[in-house]
C-alpha cells in the first residue's frame, strides 16, 4: 500500500508511541487507513503475544483498539475540516477511556483486522466504535473516548519531562 | 519477596500469557499478591513503553489492569474456599471485558503500583476494581469483568489449536 497511514502524518513528538509510533523501533507501529466511512488497520501479532497457547492476549487487543481509535479520531477531525493530517493548526488526541469486550478467544497466527467507526463527536470528545475480526469472526468489540488536547498542553507535558 | 505470587500458582498451560505468564520469556511476567483486602502488583515499564516521550503508553496500562484483574479474580475465588491456588479442582478465569479510564498522563521511568479490590462476585462472574498509582498519584482507574471457565473448556480451546 503506497497510501500514507494516519500515523505517518503524526509529528515526530507524537510518533514514539509503543502502539502506533513509526519512530518506536520496539513498538507495534500499527497503520490505519480510511475504508469508506470506516477506518481499518491490519496487524499480525507476534508468536509470543499469547493469552493461552494458540490465542492472542487481551492486552495487545486492547492496545490495538486504543491506538487505532485515537488515530481514527485524529483523522476524522482533519477530514471534517477537509484538511490533510499534517496541516496547521495541529489536532492532537489522547485516550480518555477505553472499553474492550472479549467476545471469544482470538486465534494467534493469523492477521487481525481492526475496524473503527466514528460514533459521536461532542466538542473536544470523539467516540470511536471498534471491532476486531480474526478470519471471518468478530472476536472483540471496543470503544475509545478520545479527547482533543491543545498542542500547548502536549508541549507542556513534554517540557515537564525534560 | 519470597512469598509466592498469584501467577506462580498458574499451571503451565495458563503460564504463557504475555502479560502475566512466568513461562513467557518476552512478556511482562507481572506478580500479584494480597495486601489485606486489596491485591497489589509492582511493575516498572521499559523505556520504550512510550505514549508521548516521558509517559507510559495506554496499552501497557490496560494490560496491567487486565492481568492483575484476572489474577486477583482467581486468587479471590480460591481464598473464598480457603484453598491454596494450585489445589484441585482448578479455578480458571478469562477476561470478559475491560474498562480503563486514563485520569492523567502516567510518568515513565518510575515503578507503578497496580491495586485491585473485589467489587462483586455473581455466579461465575467476578468484577475487580483497580487503580494504578505513579509516585503518589492515581493516574488510571479500571475495571475487569472476569469469568470463570471450566477447565474442560480451557482444554478444548488448547486442543483446537494443536
Amino acid at each position: 500500500m503506497t497510501q500514507k497511514a494516519f500515523q505517518d502524518f503524526y509529528p515526530d513528538h507524537m510518533a514514539y508511541c509503543y502502539g502506533c509510533g513509526r519512530l518506536n523501533e520496539q513498538g507495534h507501529q500499527i497503520k490505519s487507513y480510511w475504508d469508506g466511512e470506516e477506518s481499518v488497520c491490519h496487524f499480525q501479532p507476534k508468536p509470543y503475544h499469547i493469552a493461552i497457547p494458540g490465542y492472542v492476549y487481551g492486552g495487545l487487543l486492547a492496545s490495538l483498539i486504543d491506538c487505532h481509535g485515537t488515530g481514527t479520531a485524529a483523522a476524522a477531525a482533519y477530514r471534517a475540516e477537509g484538511r490533510v493530517m499534517d496541516s496547521e493548526p495541529p489536532v492532537r488526541f489522547l485516550t480518555a477511556s477505553l472499553q474492550v469486550h472479549y467476545l471469544k478467544p482470538t486465534p494467534l497466527g493469523i492477521p487481525l483486522e481492526v475496524r473503527g467507526k466514528v460514533r459521536e463527536v461532542k466538542g473536544r470528545k470523539v467516540v470511536i466504535e471498534e471491532w476486531i475480526v480474526a478470519g471471518d469472526e468478530v472476536t472483540v468489540r471496543g470503544e475509545v473516548v478520545a479527547v482533543q488536547v491543545p498542542e500547548e498542553l502536549v508541549q507542556e507535558l513534554l517540557q515537564d519531562k525534560k
